[in-house]
């Protein structure tokens, strides 16, 4: 019943650039986040069934994704932190990277009701590609967030199981990064269209030290008369039927930079997220779990030395071009989602319908805003 | 030396939607943070000399500002929180408020060098207004926030006094909220054109509940290049010389509301200011003290009871309406500050200017954006 | 496999008060969380198999422990906040509890490793008790914390099984709750003694309300030398061969009361949890997942109302007594634990031996601070 | 009026240890946070008048205490964290802390109503030893806590002066602290006997590093019967009259380390703190301002860099003896403070009587915890 639909070729066409939206800053080769060296992205997208639920078999619209900040190869931690604007939603593992400073494994993400499953499933994987000495302690705090694809998805069923995760982290691979309806974002809605997963870069000059800052989305969130793309009121202008009365939906963030940073200042990177969210209209409702987590490649070994070791330090004074990186790519990550997803239908015959590409290419003429 | 510059004649003409800057939600009566009922606001304003700077002398471009939530003759707390975006800053006080859950004084604002003056002028104040007896233990913990306004103002002269202070809080009212170069905003500067006071309101539809939401700002941050204005890239389409190499400023945001929330609901509110700055461009630089407090006027003696007592709790099933009404008023007070303050010479002749109304009116129509 | 060992009878004869241990202030009927009305407690204990360790098979030292607060038969969410002294450790859910102020299900503990199957398995159970409507949105968070039993217990086998879970949440009862190597705590060690469930009440007196406010602790952590019984060095008095070169443990706490406290004033109990613990001795090391939630069963349906509600309020000026309160059960329900648990064999013929009871009555003696 | 009494022979006989009370590990040469090399502490104590009170001329019973990280000439930053236990009380300038991970000044301690004229004081102070450029920014947020000393001293009166503040800050120095009932400590009450300044220290051995942690506490906090000293219940095996009803002061507890520390890992430090206290036996009142500040010494010029640069770092695997030795200086710093105040009579007469050395002995006898 599982379907691993990672064919590069059909579902990334175009981007949000190639439509003409304008954005600000100076992406990286990729526009993704594995423009930050060594990061690493895995899918894994199921896809089945359709018509009427039944609780259990399907239809099923959901998935998994794993990042890794250092490859799938390295149990290396990276300096972390995380923010949450509104917690209706779950990221385990982050009391850890809150005390610690670091984050020991893959970010993960899910549907609501499957992170337990990632959840063990990581440490499995872990201790099969690194397993403790017999005397030796070996314990995980994976760290696993969601969203809840329920309207499309059978949610209550379960549909993700340990070799899904698996394969979600054996198959992570830096280069493109694909977009939509893929790995955890599968059934996702974002604005009352198709949402799912979106990327973006930002590579800063090199007087600011040529850092490279990546974002990628899972995201689920938002009411269609708040969206704003480029600052222009998009969801206004295209009128139709709405899918909910309230903003219920969630969107999780993840951060990457190889810029030196210490995990106090990657919690300043973490909160501007909201920032860039902000940007595409979100006012972060009562029912949105918008979590983030920012880490950074810099500083290999950090946690590895048993006494003292140096680490490289950003000085505050040089940290604004990345602030404003994040927020940049942040609000390019959520546009580029929804440019990336297809209309899908799935329980109960529901269809959410994508982000019209035409339209919005008339919009943003309209307000003077389209680019070429 | 001081100058009691009150009259709201003079400095009041036009405000943001007058100009035809569109924004979102139905704003109250004034469109002000009086809009909910028992806030009064007074300003001391303090304006002097000219030319060279001549520290302890002048120029003299600054204030202070008092917010009081249930008038100044009550010393009944209210329910508060706040939130720091980015903390860069100062806000006395906020320590018993995320302990207590309470705000049981006036919330003041004034230039970052003046804190401590205003701080203890305030316990002198309410001494004189609400004695203890002579057993009786009393004991203060005042809310003074601040912005930075040395580049106008002769800021390490000290020159606001306990008079000052004093003036401000015995002539804070209700009704019409000055706007622009006036009390703690005086000589503030945001996104690289005169800054100051700014204030903004929302009232939801009665199926909400009809609550009030209003928003003050002292407004003092960014960079002229990232202002958007309800979506329009305004920095961008004025060129001239900027004042900053980087976003060094601060904006303390003070947020109202009747609506009768909890401590927890009200971090919540604080949280939602941040989106709302977005909107109009913040990234929250390094340099920045984004400093946030919410409080609620519902629940009156919520703390005096030396046992229970029952209080209103909205659900939080209903309070995205009350969001949102916090990120549209945000992003409102910010443009209300810039469009009241005037142009404005101070310390060694130097000059910050205000946004133009005539080319701000242009440059919405460009994009599609002006109403009438 | 799977062995579920409840009998009330063998396991718990004596208790901390009964060997002559002074506690200060007045506990409960039954000295338990379950003194605090509502509250039910639900234990499945896995013990099986010996010797050398098989990952997957055995030996089995483990369980899972359910706490509802308002029994297992309710769904209304009750006011709740946590606090962590130290996160190296997880506990799920706590997002959406720091967000909303409010625990909508049970607090689940197990094993480091099982804390995904208990979180799925905590919805499953959850829908199948209160299905939704077929086209009503529902989604679950669950709490799951988690201390790390693989010194005794093969922790990588995963032998937690969903139908172990609701078997804890099916027999969780009011009344006596079992404690020492029950449940969740099975498999504990505490301060190089057998570890486990403990429990401790206080009841206030009808001066200060009559409040009651309940304590349970799955306790794995601590090092022998520093700990501390009723403030005497006890851990220095006995000799003998140590498990850990450091402290590598874990505890959660579970703080319970009627009193009607909102979630301000929640947070300030669980962080009290700290300074009974301090009194045992604890100093809160790196290894540790020291985390605690506390909830209030006043206010039944404060959060089911669609607008708003009354809510009862304790004022801050009465909380001292349940600060006290607080920090006092906590502090006897560690030692209960301990006094609780027996010696156990498991893994690779390991053994951790329980605080041999006459030897500890000695050491109280010979400081003067032995109880009759 | 103002007395400046310095004398170090005449205050500071017998510490704790001197009277044979138990602690844990090796304390430094001085037992002082002075221990911590380039550590130096300045105090200005005001004692005048007696008899009835005359608010604004006394009795006066206060003062103002100042510790510098790095010595009174550098303006070099430390990495720095703080935390709160219980928040009734004020120490500016944390926002910064918090969100830089610097502490940019010294740490001042005083009296309740006097912390704005403290905080203006350090920045007049600053400009006059490190003068800005002309056209250079500069700001400062100087970091201030209180404790309320309104039982002996004329709290309303406002008795520091600036020239009180600069007094503290140009005799700071090395070497032995000042104890008891000086500087900021002067009027201080503890578990209702006499009160102010302690401190002490612990050394680790060189195979955990050697580092040096210090403690300085001004401690006006706890109740009379809640009194612990090397676990032994003292406050209730002295009778006597009590002053409170509750627990109402405060504690301010400032931590230095030369450990490579981060930002992160000194909120642990500050965390510890709390443990320290409830060995003591607090538990934390409603009154009480419970706020501590950690900061290392460790990395000078870490923030001076305008690009990147290499610091050290101590891994978290380490950092246990460094949070032992945090709790067992914070435990010993509390009982030093109050061996060395001295029985003080003031406001309208009235007199907090030191705790008496001899009966502490023989209590400590009693219970088989005197040392010879």
């Amino acid at each position: 019943m599982s379907c691993f639909a990672n064919s590069h070729a059909e579902n990334r066409k175009e981007r949000a650039r190639d439509l003409g939206v304008p954005f600000d800053g100076t992406p990286g080769a990729l526009n993704a986040i594995t423009d930050v060296k060594s990061v690493e992205v895995g899918h894994t997208t199921l896809i089945s069934g359709e018509g009427p639920l039944k609780v259990g078999v399907g239809p099923v619209r959901t998935g998994v994704t794993a990042v890794f900040p250092r490859g799938k190869d390295s149990s290396d931690p990276v300096f972390a932190a995380w923010f949450t604007e509104n917690g209706n939603g779950e990221m385990t593992g982050t009391t850890w990277v809150e005390e610690s400073g670091f984050l020991e494994g893959p970010v993960m993400i899910t549907n609501t009701h499957s992170v337990g499953v990632v959840r063990d499933a990581v440490i499995a994987w872990r201790l099969k590609h690194h397993p403790p000495s017999e005397d030796g302690y070996s314990w995980s705090l994976p760290l696993v967030a969601e969203t809840w694809d329920g309207y499309l998805n059978d949610v209550n069923g379960f549909h993700v199981r340990p070799d899904d995760v698996f394969h979600a982290l054996d198959t992570a691979s830096s280069g493109v990064v694909e977009e939509g309806n893929v790995g955890g974002g599968t059934g996702m809605i974002c604005n009352e269209f198709k949402g799912g997963i979106g990327t973006s870069s930002r590579v800063l000059a090199s007087k600011y030290g040529g850092y490279t800052v990546g974002v990628m989305v899972q995201c689920n969130y938002g009411q269609r008369d708040q969206l704003r793309i480029a600052g222009v009121p998009v969801g206004r202008e295209i009128p139709g039927k709405t899918i909910w009365d309230d903003d219920v939906g969630s969107i999780i963030v993840v951060v990457a930079t190889d810029a030196p940073l210490i995990p106090t200042q990657l919690k300043r990177l973490a909160k501007r997220v909201s920032l860039g969210l902000a940007r595409d209209g979100s006012y972060s409702g009562n029912g949105s779990g918008d979590i983030f987590i920012a880490f950074s490649t810099a500083n290999p070994r950090a946690e590895a030395a048993q006494g003292t070791r140096q680490i490289e330090l950003l000085s505050n004074d040089r940290i604004n071009p990345i602030f404003l990186a994040t927020v940049q790519a942040t609000e390019e990550a959520v546009v580029n989602a929804m440019i990336a997803a297809r209309t899908m239908t799935g329980k109960n015959g529901r269809t959410v319908v994508a982000l019209p590409h035409d339209q919005l290419r008339e919009i943003l003429r309209k307000y003077n805003r389209l680019v070429n």
